[in-house]
């Protein structure tokens, strides 16, 4: 992932619990940081959480999460942990996040977490609002792609 | 606790990511053993799930947890984990848990959890209901002490 | 992904501390119950357990995880996960693994994790080693693929 | 609890998946953020973690955990952590902890947690060593009680 694309970064520090047998923080403990990550950006955003659930007349949810471990986190690591939308389709879009020692800058783990929208009864896929394209177009600039923009 | 009390009896097995870097299970699990162990125990009572939720015109809220651990379960452990209300008052009822190695009977941890019956929207203490109090007393027999029964 | 190619099964049943407050299984709690399975895989196959750790001279890393949500689970939902290896290459191989509702046969959501053989003081890349590859090659026969066997 | 007693206070912010399907968070991970607390207090104090880990030829068992809950804290809620060591006995010494909205100061959850420290092998109860003692003492001054001090 291209580090220079990502505007939104905050911190969070690997807690005891956090970390397995081998002294390293569990793998699935990665996937929950990015969800962090997430819910930190939205709210900078302005977008009101939670995106996984229920927006009003429609819902969000996440469809597909990938994540490449690329070292290990220890106990008490200051992390940084960066979370862009890399791109909106008609109907889904997609997060990536960065997760890095804060001190050295050492990449741990990257995360590609994709969501569609949904109508919350027929479960059928919604076009991405146009308040949601903006909001995120505006934060993002040219570093977000965004296709099949919807009529209007 | 006197384990002869204990009538409804589940068991478990230890999860990879239970066991913290000391190699024996995180003492936060336990208090989530025991959780489990009053699920199935209401469930074989036929009482509905959740008990932290709210129950029609009311709502339980657990207001105590007393842990005392005694020894240490690790990986791969299969747990046999005994549940019991032990007593029925007022407006509160405990539940009473204990933790054991299923191959040895090594004892491992001990619960208390307190809970309350709340009316959901002042929040002010509500009688235990009647049918609750049937249900237990049928199960537990003189096992369970019940005070202060609801005047009908 | 092809049910008819997993041999191993098992079951659990979703815990309430595993629900988030949309009522469903939180996303984060589907990759542990892969874990799950694969511990269960191995301790099937007689390969000691933690494959994560370190392995005598050599130690297993897991360094790729994708999930694909392709529906919900609830709270106390009986759950099949069904585990196999698809396939060993020369230093990796790779779990696939799929959660159903185990009385409907609904499919929740699968998995591929990509893991490693590694050296633990270099991290240098290692043959995955013979025996394993022959207690894999005996429980899967034809399913699982096995490229650039080792030099004996 | 007094909270005029207590001199050292963390914040955090609930999390997305620490929240259960009434909306609250869950009640075994308060006793997690307590311990993120008791962690952040030793490291203040320069007491080198995990205490519950081995410290050398002794190691520091939990062998009680007490929770009050008071009330309920949300997502995405600022929490107060405040820690202390209440008492040190010969071989045993507790923390408290109290779990306060950081906006308003509501009341969420106290807890007391007792650990013991034991002979690694053997299991045998130890003496709290005197440089633990004189740290605590250091930066609790009066508000500890320290009891059966060693004799050296």
């Amino acid at each position: 992932m291209k580090k220079t694309l990502f505007k939104h970064q905050m911190q969070l520090r690997v807690r005891n619990y956090e970390v397995d047998w081998q002294g390293i923080v569990h793998n699935g403990n990665y996937l929950l940081y990015f969800e962090v990550g997430r819910v930190e950006y939205l709210k900078a955003l302005g977008i009101k959480i939670d995106l996984n659930s229920v927006q009003g007349d429609s819902k969000v949810v996440l469809v597909r999460n990938e994540i490449n471990y690329r070292s290990s986190a220890r106990f008490d690591e200051l992390l940084t942990i960066s979370t862009r939308i890399s791109y909106i389709n008609n109907t889904s879009f997609a997060f990536e996040g960065i997760i890095e020692d804060a001190a050295s800058g050492k990449l741990i783990a990257e995360n590609v977490a994709v969501h569609v929208w949904l109508e919350p009864v027929t479960g059928a896929p919604l076009t991405v609002p146009a308040h949601f394209r903006e909001m995120v177009s505006s934060f993002e600039g040219d570093a977000v792609s965004i296709t099949n923009s919807p009529k209007r």
